[in-house]
């Protein structure tokens, strides 16, 4: 049996709290004095939690495969990244609040500054501003509503990002992205990667070069790239499977988008950490399953900067006091994927975990960590099978046969 | 390659002996001073055994599932769980001797208290004794052998249980259970949940009324409710996939007819611990694989009883030197599933075990508990792979490949 069709057929609702808490990127890599981030930072909390709970590491998707963000999430939230896959443009569309139905394309842009003869100087307009970003996809708007038939939608994003949802008959998911990945090249155009994708590229090549026209007199962004193309994907969703009530608590666009895809609810937390623990208490009473996804342990990690994201682990540490004041039922630290700073990427070492329970067999780990965790009663464990263990735990899976 | 079809492709025999004892929902979880049942037991033999052996945790389902005990047995004899499901109604049937055919429908059966208007009272007739039950059985075999032209067998079990067979042409077990599934409800009717089930749900609420009629001068058992229907599982069995002469050798009939449906004979031992240690040595020459089980675990675990369950390892532990004198080539002791006392349930918990041969890598651990065993040297391992395992330390799997 289909292990998602076994969970969904057990699943039972009770009045139980489960708390998933993500710090993006968690896993690292030791610096020159032998400990990861999470290693030398202070977290007496974590520690303290940990002595309690059953640890392993949790691989995301497969030995030595590293995760996007869209992969990492999958699996924490119970489905077997190998199996579903969920495109980047529609996470990043969903993300920004753009509603996508059946049939609509979508995709990823960044604005960009052209040279002459195509070339890409900069693939990302220098960063510019979000509301620089703003501004400009409001002037497109009112330039650019359809192209041959094909309805367009734009949504601003962060500094140089939008997204653009495609609608209309005969569109395909199947074709290139439009965007050279290098810069000081010439554009590249998409192409359809099936013959049905004909139409869908025309229209995006066709976007690409109004783009360009209509922002020629812009300093930096006189133009755009657009890549990531995907359509909703075919999943079953969180009410339906766990049959809990599911709120997404997360500062940046592309894991609300990923948690409306599954199915929760996204409560708005601001930009800020401790928005994010401000609204999981104020949320409380309204939802049964809480993803809680801090950011800035990722964004420190991919920056490089060891110190920083040691930082932010050390200042998640201090409000999980608040989270246990909470009492939830269970409790799931752990990470998406790793971001090691000696990196400054992500990788594909496994992400330490806990699991906070009252129905636990402690491993008495003697702090939160990667090697403590290596050693730890769960062993390395498939991602997607955390939210089989969460339910269990919480008294919300039914027994399997008689 | 399928597992099973590997090792039912590589099995060769000779004259080694292994035994699988089950201590039947051995694992447990901490009590308020922090030991398992199973970790706070004084068990010399086991202990020392585990310091000699492999040892590790047996996931017996999936991750966070709780197994019935079929599941958890199957997983024990090499069947992959998530694959192939036995339904309850045989099992109990199987247990009690009865003798299922293919396209036999099987049901187990409660005799239950009913009041006015169909309202049943009491599910187990305030759990008559197994006399009472058998004279009832007797009653009803005088009354009822046939409805619709399907033969109707019926066997006595423990309390207020029984097993029915009904045998004839166009029989089909999708039918949904005769059982309100909670007292001081209506009756629910048996319904069929495919076309083909209609004649079987009739059969079956004929029989249940026509029991109705005849036990209404019974004070507590008079009336009854079947449920799990099932006929023979189509499942490849013992001798032509390990050839092995395999003995069961049991006290309670579900565990019995586990081990007949998947090819095993049963030897009776009794209703002992003692008896079921006497009845190894007695059979050795008899057989080359041994499934030998002890209940009361189990028993003791579901009454939340903690000590008792621990009581009831220390007395297992015991007769280990007698099972060692028998020099057993391969010696597994572990449980089909775990039941915590403080749960007073199966649990989803992995179960403990060690494997003693001579030619394993001994952990040297320092005893036999659930928190050694989640450090030994086989992990956390999926209970169907135990079977390959324990066939490879007997000597008993020929080389894959060349």
């Amino acid at each position: 049996m289909d292990h998602l069709e076994m969970l969904r057929g057990l699943s039972v609702e009770n009045n139980t709290k489960i708390v998933l808490l993500v710090l993006d990127g968690l896993g690292g890599l030791p610096s020159p004095d032998g400990m990861t981030e999470l290693e030398s930072a202070s977290t007496p909390n974590l520690d303290l939690l940990a002595s309690r709970s059953e640890t392993g590491l949790l691989e995301m998707v497969d030995t030595g495969i590293t995760p996007g963000s869209g992969p990492g999430h999958l699996g924490l939230f119970g489905y077997d990244p190998r199996k579903y896959l969920i495109g980047r443009g529609i996470l990043e569309a969903i993300g920004v609040g753009a509603e996508v139905l059946p049939g609509d394309v979508c995709a990823r842009g960044n604005f960009c500054t052209w040279g002459d003869g195509d070339i890409i100087i900069d693939r990302r307009a220098g960063r510019i501003e979000t509301v620089e970003s703003s501004r400009i996809v409001d002037r497109l708007r009112e330039t650019i509503t359809g192209i041959e038939g094909v309805k367009v939608r734009l949504y601003a994003g962060i500094e140089h990002r939008f997204a653009v949802v495609f609608s209309g008959d005969g569109l395909d998911d199947r074709v290139s992205d439009a965007d050279p990945q290098a810069e000081g090249k010439p554009m590249v155009w998409s192409r359809p990667l099936a013959p049905s994708g004909d139409k869908t590229a025309r229209v995006i090549n066709s976007f690409v070069k109004t783009v360009r026209e209509c922002l020629a007199d812009e300093k930096k962004a006189n133009g755009c790239l657009l890549r990531g193309f995907s359509g909703t994907p075919a999943i079953p969703l969180f009410p339906d499977l766990y049959k809990m009530r599911s709120a997404a608590i997360a500062t940046y666009p592309m894991y609300k988008g990923l948690a409306r895809i599954v199915g929760m609810e996204v409560v708005e937390a601001g930009r800020t950490i401790e928005g994010l623990f401000n609204t999981l208490r104020s949320s409380w009473e309204h939802y049964d399953y809480f993803f809680v996804h801090v950011k800035y342990t990722d964004s420190r990690g991919e920056d490089g900067d060891f110190d920083a994201k040691r930082d932010v682990i050390e200042r998640v540490d201090g409000f999980v006091p608040e989270v246990l004041l909470l009492k939830p039922d269970v409790l799931v630290v752990t990470g998406d994927h790793s971001t090691p700073s000696v990196l400054g990427a992500h990788s594909w070492h496994p992400s330490p975990f806990l699991l906070a329970s009252p129905h636990v067999r402690p491993d008495g780990a003697p702090a939160f960590g990667e090697r403590v965790c290596a050693r730890g009663s769960m062993g390395i464990m498939h991602a997607y099978k955390l939210m089989g263990l969460m339910l269990a735990h919480a008294g919300r899976l039914a027994k399997y046969g008689a």
